[in-house]
Formats: structure tokens, sequence, C-alpha cells
């Protein structure tokens, strides 16, 4: 492979090439930080990067770790996510802008054990809540990464690091994974420790990363959960693939249900294709997950919104913690309650259609652009709260001509979304192989 | 009431008094202050108390808070539990002696808010795992207070402040209860946000707190969720109070049993007892809690376990995180899939039988001497992994006469746990308050 080309490699690629002595760990970080120098003035991914910091990491782990899964992959941390070695601000500069912790968060801790160079921090929206930039998308810097995960979507689909943590609460792994062409992997509720991940909203929070191969999602759910199998291998039977029926069209661009309709097509001839009616009580959970938002988050920022100063929130944070404030706690309890049968409900679906994953629109729309984006997370929020996994990939590009708002020629990623069975990542992981192989593409971003 | 008795005021009484202005902030602060100076030498409830300190916090209040719930009234906060103005050690001094987090933990910021007057941290075990001191029992400081909420559960035992914060993953709420004498309560899971507690295992860490009386522990839980009426009143029925046949009676000592035979001889005069055999698998799931503590601590300890120097962490933590890393994560899955079964049984058992409360064991002995304590919460973890609310309050004294071991006859609360259905808090705490005007008894500490 060419050197200038390192920053392409797949963590796995990159870890096996170095366990064979055929990289070097300082020299596979010395690639990206160029890659990282050459794109962030524009990408603007990172909330704390230090190229010296980053070298200094590299040389560490290749003196000190001898083994270990990741030994040698720079990865990205989403800013809500503590370390000991370099600020967390949460995305609330005004608050915790100088905010040192004095510890790792237990992926960092467990990414570093098995190797991994923390290359730095990258851009969260303040608290992981909502708002967009300063990141910008890689395919077009003046469209929108989508958030909150921005930062960590957008430096791994610009190829600044082949792994980076996020978080998911509403759709803030899934949506950015969608707009900004890495693969997202939403875990199964609780599987992956979240210490030291802030809270927005703790029945919801999910700690996940972004990647660009099934088999890096993998590596890095390996290191995570102690498995060393967890993700590997091909699916035990050949898969049998759901689509709901029944979706409100007008809740997704045209182009959105094109390109679910192209992989169902695509996935025709090899695989058992199984419909199911959606019920209306499954789209109805998006509804249940913005009530468990906002009773949960007005409590997690309970100090500052009452302790601190008025500008330390944003106004946007105020009004969700005040509005909050006002969710009577029958309403909350009526949303955990409908959350729990949502969860029965899909189980039963599984089971009784014997199917491994449904496949579903990943966002509503393709990347918008910065001054429009909004939050719609219609096709995230249900899954949040039905606590399933879900993996995000691009399936293929949409090419935009120009126009008097916007005068090149874009090519913007679109693709689907795999939501698996509570628990059952593992399995997941293996039908999204499976499915990666047969509907996946790596988009490179634009040059400019 | 005489000025000497007003650490014997609850929460309730005294917020009462002081908003009828009978009673002072500072005043009644003051008075709690000479109690825990008096009585804090031998008990140790305290990780940080300085009494200038809860002084100023008291002035504080009564000069900026103008109404609020707990206005003036002083709560203790377990160690774990991070505040802005005291130190927040987890128990864990070699590493976090001088801590001082940036922030109220959400709890700790919703008291304030309600006025309440942070009196100091209370000693909790090393990240509220397993070990005992250092304080002790207040009914015989040769006896344990149980863990890990040591210092909450002896503080509100021994009338230093009328509610403390606790946090229960495996019994660390309901067995201090038990063997310190104040009722104890761990909500549903997940109703009070965690948000600034340390975790220990995720899936089962549940914020919880101490009182001497059910309308307190309802008077925090109404700000907690910020529904003034959560907890009061009566229940809406006639209760029916289950008791579970078939226990393994070598689980507990005979006393324990005896006392839980007299509550249900005097309920039979006045409410509906119901008998249910308890089924082996809800027995079964105390191992599933040792199973998800076992996984998940070894995580959430991950950075001070790889990072630190070895003696950061006790040997006792560093010996749960190593098991922990070995626990296969197929026998995690298994054990949450059983916790979700367990869940739905003991549903079932509470429709089908018609139940709104069980009565079990709070703790399987009474308080153990100091040098005989272990952690056996076969009595607690059951409860604690299957997520419903349950109390624990004391119903009587055991008086144990001299021995050539104890040279003094010393009196020791025993009592019961009520187990409610999940997220049925408010009523569970209805049926707890109609069981207490039945029931319970506060045993005043010995004077030494």
């Amino acid at each position: 492979m060419a050197r200038d080309d390192l920053h392409k490699l797949t963590a796995s690629e990159a870890a096996a090439l170095i366990r064979r002595k055929k990289l070097g760990v300082v020299e596979y970080t010395e690639a990206l930080i160029a890659r990282i120098e050459a794109r962030e003035p524009v990408v603007r991914a990172w909330q704390h990067f230090a190229a010296e910091q980053a070298r200094a990491n590299a040389r560490w782990v290749e003196r000190n770790v001898t083994e270990g899964a990741l030994r040698g992959v720079p990865i990205g941390v989403k800013d809500i996510i503590e370390t000991k070695d370099m600020p967390t601000t949460y995305g609330a500069l005004p608050l915790y802008g100088e905010h040192r912790p004095k510890w790792d968060a237990s992926c960092v801790a467990l990414a570093r054990q098995a190797g991994a160079v923390v290359m730095g921090k990258t851009v969260t929206s303040e608290f992981a809540g909502y708002y967009t930039g300063p990141s910008v998308n890689p395919h077009d810097p003046t469209r929108s990464t989508a958030f909150s995960s921005m930062g960590s979507a957008a430096a791994v689909g610009d190829f600044h690091v082949p792994l980076a943590f996020g978080s998911q609460t509403g759709g803030s792994i899934i949506r950015p994974a969608a707009f900004c062409g890495p693969i997202g992997y939403m875990p199964s509720y609780g599987i992956f420790n979240t210490t030291g991940v802030h809270n927005l909203a703790p029945s919801l929070d999910h700690l996940g990363h972004f990647a660009r191969a099934i088999d890096d999602v993998a590596l890095l759910g390996q290191v995570l959960t102690g498995d060393g199998r967890f993700g590997m291998g091909a699916p035990g039977r050949a898969p049998r693939i759901g689509f709901f029926t029944g979706w409100d069209k007008r809740q997704a661009q045209p182009v959105i249900w094109e390109t679910l309709e192209a992989a169902r097509a695509s996935l025709g001839k090899v695989a058992r294709i199984v419909e199911v009616k959606l019920p209306k009580a499954l789209f109805a959970m998006n509804d249940h997950c913005l009530t468990l938002i906002r009773y949960e988050a007005a409590r997690t920022f309970a100090h500052e919104y009452f302790q601190e100063k008025p500008g330390g929130l944003s106004n946007t944070m105020r009004d969700l913690v005040r509005d909050g404030l006002g969710v009577p706690r029958a309403r909350y309890l009526e949303a955990i309650e409908a959350a729990q049968a949502g969860r029965a409900l899909l189980a039963g679906l599984f089971k009784e259609h014997d199917v491994d994953v449904f496949l579903t629109p990943s966002a509503e729309c393709l990347p918008q652009l910065l001054e429009e984006a909004i939050s719609r997370s219609v096709f995230n929020r249900l899954w949040t709260i039905l606590h399933v996994p879900t993996i995000a990939f691009t399936t293929g590009t949409v090419t935009l001509k120009p126009t008097p708002t916007q005068p090149k020629t874009v090519t913007l990623p679109v693709g689907i979304q795999i939501v698996g069975r509570s628990l059952r990542d593992h399995e997941t992981l293996q039908v999204s192989r499976w499915l990666e192989s047969r509907l996946a593409c790596v988009v490179e971003p634009m040059n400019w």
C-alpha cells in the first residue's frame, strides 16, 4: 500500500500490519496526523487535537504495549467521554472548557489497555444535545454532519482515524453516520459500560462507535466485551431480512425510500425477504423516547440549570431542562411502560416472522445544508428506546448538480440501517458483515 | 419540643416548623451539629463533616431559599455522590482522597434547590463495594453497620440528620438500614437520576435514601421526581400483603423468621394475607445479580485497575475486577436475560395473587460483630436485579445479655422488608405508611 494511502486502512488491516511489523505504530499515527492536518481546517471534527500529544501516545504504546487487539490503532473519543490526559468539555465550553478529569472513561481505559492510541477528542454538541456545528460534512462542507456525535462521524468518514467512540440517546450515532458516511453502531442498551460517559438521559444513553468496516466495529466490541470472537464469523444460516411495510412515506425524502428499495431488490436474489406490517405502536415509540429524554435530561442537568450562572448552559439546553421539569411523573412512567411493552412487541415480531434483522432508513434525508440542519430522528429514537442494536452503513451515493445556492457538484452518501434483536449484537454483526459484502460501499470524501 | 430533642424531629416535622417560623434554619442545623459532635467520635458516620461549612450552608439556605419542600433540612450524602463544595472520595482514599468535583450530583442539586442543607459526606466502602468499617453500629459500636451505605445508615439511625442519600447495587441500602435502624428505601430502578453518583454496576445501581419516617422517604422522593404528591396519602384499598412460603430457613437466623412471623400475625387481624410459593427462579436471581456485578464492575474500574498504581485500588477491589474480567460474555447475557424473565415472573405473581406488596426479611441476621462482618445480601440482591422498589423498617428490638465477649447488654433493631411492584413506588409508599403505623418503631441508639 502506498504510504500516502495509510489513512485508508481499516483498523483491522492496520492492526494486522503492525502485528506483522509491516507498519510502525508511530508511522501509522504520523500518517493519520498528516491527514488530520490537511483536512481539519475545513472539517473541524476535533474539539481537542494536538499532534505532539498524539505522537507521544503512539510512542508510549510502541514501548509499553506488547500485544492487544488495537495495538497502534488511533481512535477518536467523543468529548462527552472522559480522558485523563486531554480536556473533556462535554461540549459545554462556558462551564467545562478547561475541565480535566482525573480518569479515563471505562471504554477509553479498555481501548488503551488493548493498545489504542488516543488521538484526540471529537466535537460533540453541548452535552450530546440538540444543535449543529462546528463540524461540517466531509462530503460537502456546506452541509451538516447531523448531531450529536458529529466529530466522531466526520473524523471516521473523512479518514482521520479508523475508529471513534460516539453515543446515542435519540439518533446521535446512526444519523451522523448516515450523513458522514462511516458505519455507525449503537449496541444493545447497557452492554458497553458507560462509566465516564456523561449522562444525558440515562435510560437511553448508549455508548457506541464509528468505523469503516464491520470487522472494525467487531474489533472494538471485542475490546469492550472481553470476548475475542464478538461479532466475528458468518451468520449461522442464510439470513432472513425483514422489511416493514406501512411506513408513512412522508417521513423521509423519496431518495431514502429508493435506497431502501434498491437494497431490497438486490437482496431479493440472495436472501429470504420477509415483509412485516409496521405496528403503529412501534413508530409511536419515537414520542415516548422524547418524553424520557425530556424528563431525565431535566434532572441530569439540575446542577448546571439551578446553580450555575445563566450563561453556563445554552438557551437550547435551558429550554430542554425547563420543559422537562414540567413533564408529569405519571407521563414519564407511562413512557417507561410503553417502552417495556414495545420491547416485547418487537421481540415478538422477530420471533413470529423468524427474522434476523430488519432493514430501515437510517436518516430521513440527505445531509442537510448547515443552515437548515434540524434533528428529526424518527428512524432512530424508536430503536434507541427499544434498546436493540442498530448499524448504519452507506450503500450508495447521490450526486447533486450545481445550483445557485450550491455552486459545485457534490456527491453525498446514502445508506440503510440494520436493526437487530436485543442482546444479539454478535449475531447482528455477523449478518451485517454478510450484508456489507453485498451492499456496502465506502465513499471517499471530496477533495478541496 | 425540648431544644435538646430537636435531633429527634423527622424531616417533615422540622420542615413544617421552619415553614411556620417555629424553628430557625440555622437553629435546627446547630442542634444537629451538636448531636454529630457528641456522637461522631464513636459512630464515625462521616467521611467529611465540617461544622463551619454546615453552618454556612444553613445560613445560605436561610437567606437565599424562600420556599422548598426541604427548606432548612440537613441531609447526609454518601461519598460516592459528587458535591461541588465538599471532597468526594468515592471511599477510594489513595486515589481520590483530595478529589473535588466541579458539580453537584443531580440528587444533591435538586435537594439544594428545595432548600436542603448539605451537612456533609457520609462514609462509603470503596466505590460502594465490599468491606466494613470505619463506621460502627450506633446501637452497639462493636457491631457492623453493614455496607456499603454505612455512613448514611448510621447517621440517620443515630439521629445526626433526618435524611441521607445512599445507593444499592447488591444490598447496600436495605441491609445497612436493617442493621442501623432507620428506614431504607431503594426505588424502582432508574426513577431517580444517578448523574454524579459513581457507577459500580450500572444495570443495578439504584440511588435511594434513608429516613426515620415514611413521610420523609416520600418528601425526598417528591423533590427528586418533581411530583409533590409522590408517596403521600393512604392506599386506595385495604392492603393485600403477600408472604412467600418455601424459603430455605437456613438462609437467616431464627430471630429473622420470628420477626417476619410476628409481623404477619399482627397484620392477620387487619389486612388480607396472601401466601405465595417462592419460585426457585426468584431466589436464583441472587446469583445472576452477582454475575452482573462482577462483569460490569470489572469494566467500571478499568481505569483504576489498568492505569493506576497497584496501591490505588484495594486488593478486594482488584480481586473483583480480575474475577469480573474473566466472566464470559455469554454468561453475562444469560444473567441479563434471566433478570428479564425474573421481572416478568414477579410481575405475574403480583398480578395473579392480586398482592400490593410482599413482606420478606431485610437482612439475614442481627448486626454482626465488626470482626465477623461479611456481605450476604441474599434478601436484597434478588430485588435489586428485579428493579422493584423495596423499603426496610424496624419492627422491634432484640436484647442481648452480656457475655464474655460482649460485656454490656445491647438492644439491636430487627425489622422487615417491603417489596413493591415495579414503578409503583407511589403506591408502595402508601402501603408502607399503612404498615408503618401498625408495625414500625424507631429505636433510639444507645448512650455511652
